[in-house]
């Protein structure tokens, strides 16, 4: 057999203790499996005095990422340490510059350097493995860079965040408001005390960029997609959702459209059959539609344990000889992502609109969109409303909601159509708007 | 860039035509994505004047399946001929001697001679690619020997078969008999004339063989599973499904049973919630269960172009040296699955009796199950059954249905107790029994 692959890890958080720890437990079969072992001969982490549940006494310790990264001793460098800058991205360049392959969990390094990074990969003749910087324990890197090469992707679409699925979920179920569920996810450690990051899609966002780029071969670009969050998302939008056949998730979507590639992270009403509509609570789900196959993966999309998974597949590639380009493309062949056009984006809509309570006001909504040519395919007004904001438990009613359903048009139509609308003085309150994804 | 990978394709049916037509609209991306192009130089087929939809105008026609997996211009044979013996088998251990990787969509070839080929495989240095074997376009063969070695598994369970998944589903949908349904699959073309291959479950054993020996290391032996079809799974079994939160599906399932591994296939009660339970139609599903990581991944089980995109995956990843053992493990280290002991299985079951309609037989019946230790979760009994077999529209009344559900017990306590409540004479045709899955 052959010597085992010595690899070095910087960062030993959750993930690294559990990248040793699963290492330790699997090695036997790993090097039954992939031909040798894999060893963690060196560490690097901010603090060596902190207990942490994982055999370190047989382990160097390296004075500093750039250091372990350069250590001629290890064959495979491991980043888990985070961030987009700063240590992180010295020690992976540093890696790759010394012809060392690259593991890391790291999504924000990689959607904005991705392409210095792994042009300084190629040079180098080192690869980037990435699994775990994507929906966590779901190999869905490896599923789009290998498995399906046979595909002309059309569209991939993802619950990428834990963080809005989990409060999506619990909304709606138990009929809360967004603030109640965003306060209950952060007691549950499931959000940052500031939840921006996650609540307002930009974690979507740059695994979505990943994503865009393996699929599609457009370069990693978080300034290429169009990002909204769901913080705008009301129990009256679940409940009509629900009344309408769809529901609600935050989804990062890449489709080609024409000859480009729309970039988009909206919260998305998806019919409720599709496999990605019943994936509730923190679970992260992939879909991935090619000409030939349309698949959905889901699993875990955090977590000390899914993450370490997908760190350890990685390395066991490594092992066993198995290697890609960093983004399944040869660097130069990925085209720029282009800026966001989301007025060109085609698609159905729902629409949610305050009205005043008076006869008449639907008619002249519905007369708006038609002389834009949106044609709605339902249209459903409810004497009293759900509250905007609020549990379902406050049952004060608001103005008469009015919601729409369109056919495919595009942004721009909607857009122009309600600002007419608005112009009637006939709502109460910012619309809402939705974007509907079908097959 | 390395000069183009050359294959010898032996079966040009819907899969092997689609396979043709997909490396001509996709060669370009593959080559530059795996750093050579995969070209086919020369097939076999039983009939060459048939017109098949693909161009075979540069290709060479070779005598026999036997003759081109021994063609020296050939680097891959790829083995699209299917059955478990006869030209398929031939060929294919002829490319191994010839030191060639084989690719294959052939479950039966592999779950009956898969440990005598993976030794030849193994002692010719040559590799044996199945991901089209197995839940046709969903990538679970790859997920398990690459994706997921950090994981010590649990459970992998799957719809195999659309078939039988489709039958189930519109039963339950429209209230239908299986032999109604039957009747409908065979007309759209899902279902062969003799359908016992697929709803006697054998084709999910063959695949479930393969998914044992990728997740636990046993070696593949259809002999080694526990089978039962769906003839016997009745609306009346479908609405108490529902009514007690489960959906009945055709699973295989390989389980880790204390140091042995139990192999079955049977209709399964799964909670609603279970991404699996959800899954329609011809879909197919796998969902894995290891120590780090619960995935669920849902795609088409059939079809020429999944099981084309299938065979391009494992082509693609021959022409980038991707490598693999041919199990994921060295065939010396496949230990023997073992015989089915179903009795032995630890479990919860739905049991449903057609018992007569007197005072106390729900009573008899439960104390039937006590005296075996079995715990009851519930009994229900209607005053008035289903129809056994017919559709849901006949509407004549049964005897009085008593439906049980237990907590886990074994398989062997819930067949005596059964066969002490018949010794009793208060049932009415024989009592119907389906497995429980849990988390």
């Amino acid at each position: 057999m052959a010597p085992p692959l010595k690899i070095g890890i910087a960062g030993l958080g959750t993930v690294g203790a559990g990248v040793m720890r699963m290492l330790a437990r699997r090695n036997d079969e790993i090097a039954a499996r992939c031909g040798r072992a894999v060893e963690v001969v060196a560490v690097s982490a901010r603090d060596r005095s902190r207990s942490r549940d994982c055999d370190l006494s047989s382990v160097r310790w390296a004075e500093s990422p750039v250091a372990l990264a350069r250590d001629p001793g290890i064959d495979v460098f491991v980043e888990l340490i985070g961030g987009s800058d700063g240590a992180a991205r010295e020690a992976v360049a540093a890696a790759l510059e010394a012809g060392k392959p690259v593991v890391t969990a790291n999504k924000a390094l990689l959607a904005h350097h991705g392409v210095a990074l792994a042009t300084l990969a190629e040079q180098n003749g080192a690869g980037i493995h990435f699994e775990a910087a994507v929906a966590g324990g779901i190999p869905i890197v490896k599923t789009l860079r290998e498995a399906l090469l046979g595909n002309r992707m059309a569209r991939v679409s993802g619950i990428l965040n834990g963080t809005c699925n989990y409060i999506l979920t619990k909304m709606r179920e138990e009929g809360l408001s967004f603030e109640t569920c965003l306060a209950e996810a952060q007691q549950l450690g499931y959000a940052e005390a500031d939840p921006s990051f996650d609540v307002d899609g930009f974690d979507t966002a740059h695994k979505l960029a990943l994503l865009a780029t393996l699929a599609f071969g457009v370069q990693p670009d978080p300034g290429a997609i169009h990002v909204e969050g769901i913080r705008s998302i009301t129990l009256a939008d679940l409940d009509a959702a629900d009344e309408l056949g769809y529901r609600v998730k935050l989804l990062g979507v890449a489709a080609r459209a024409g000859d480009e590639v729309e970039l988009r992270v909206h919260p998305t009403m998806v019919p409720k059959h599709w496999p990605i509509a019943q994936v509730s609570g923190v679970t992260n789900a992939v879909a991935v539609d090619g000409d030939a196959v349309a698949l959905t993966l889901v699993g875990p999309g955090a977590g000390g344990d899914a993450t370490a998974s997908a760190v350890v597949g990685d390395l066991c590639d490594l092992a066993a000889a198995r290697v890609s380009r960093p983004f399944g493309w040869p660097v130069a062949r990925l085209r720029p992502a282009g800026k966001p056009a989301i007025q060109r984006h085609e698609g159905g809509y729902y629409i949610r609109l305050a009205a005043v309570d008076r006869p008449g006001t639907a008619a002249a909504i519905a007369r708006h969109m038609a002389e834009r040519n949106i044609s709605l395919e339902s249209i459903m007004q409810h004497r009293r409303g759900r509250p905007h904001g609020g549990d379902r438990a406050d049952s004060a009613g608001g103005p008469a909601p009015v919601v729409l359903i369109t056919y495919a048009t595009t942004e721009e139509a909607v857009r122009r159509a309600i600002d007419a609308i608005e112009a009637d003085g006939v709502i109460t309150s910012p619309p809402q708007v939705i974007r509907i994804e079908k097959d």
